[in-house]
């Protein structure tokens, strides 16, 4: 079987699949006479003609080593994860090749860092590590089949 | 000078600003073989023929009791907040009297929980406290002019 490290996630690294959402190294302006910082448009929702929701995700941790065998993505739309508690967490996405997912990336998301992933965009299902965890999740709503989910070769994911 | 009690915030109570952002005492659905919660669509973008963008705010802190002197709304689209840190925080609001803000009500509102404001809601400016604190904001850009600002008769918000 395939194994893949994780690596810890980089704007570079992540830039084909979406944006992280951190405060920038310098704030886009300061607000509030001058007590707020605003860090502004980190990313912008996809929706495909239909609408941007707000929901919250509360899923069961995942341990390393971890085995991935599915992989889904969102064509009509993108999908923001923000983790709401104190932990890093695992995001498992992969570039498309012709329809289909090529091989897995692993990356590791500091705690309080979320990620935007751009439609169609490949991704393993939520995986907070060793506790469960919530996350928002800005997404979208809307006519249309925006889910396609493919059965991968698994892949064992390491520290 | 008028004087306002912090009340712990409810969806009742919040109801006539907008939404808190907030797992439900039921899931909406089980998602990813039953291993997550999906709480779904807590709120909707309203975005007012604009687009629907994800920032970050980073606000220092105020300290009760806090003196509020002005409010804002945003016509055109909807703003919701949601803390990344451990604190509870204060969410300031009004009704709308005839284009003006009625009387403040001050809501202590849970670590770990958001709220969104509906279009044209009147609203103080972010008020973590005692602590400076990041917000996940997800609000409305796009062509128009989206925010109005408001002195008011200041009114000291008390615990």
């Amino acid at each position: 079987m395939t194994s893949i490290r994780i690596r810890p996630v980089t704007a570079e690294e992540f830039a084909p699949y979406g944006e992280l959402l951190e405060p920038r190294a310098q704030a886009t302006k300061m607000i509030n006479a001058g007590r707020c910082e605003r860090h502004h448009a980190l990313a912008t929702v996809e929706r495909g003609g239909g609408e941007a929701i707000i929901s919250i995700f509360r899923s069961e941790p995942v341990s390393l080593p971890y085995q991935c065998a599915l992989l889904e993505r969102h064509p009509l739309g993108s999908q923001a994860f923000v983790p709401l508690g104190p932990d890093p967490w695992l995001s498992i996405v992969a570039p498309d090749e012709g329809g289909r997912p090529g091989a897995p990336v692993a990356f590791l998301v500091p705690s309080g860092v979320g990620v935007n992933l751009r439609a169609g965009v490949w991704h393993g299902v939520l995986t907070p590590l060793d506790r469960a965890a919530d996350f928002v999740v800005v997404d979208r709503e809307g006519d249309g089949v925006n889910l396609e989910e493919v059965d991968i070769a698994p892949v064992t994911v390491e520290a």
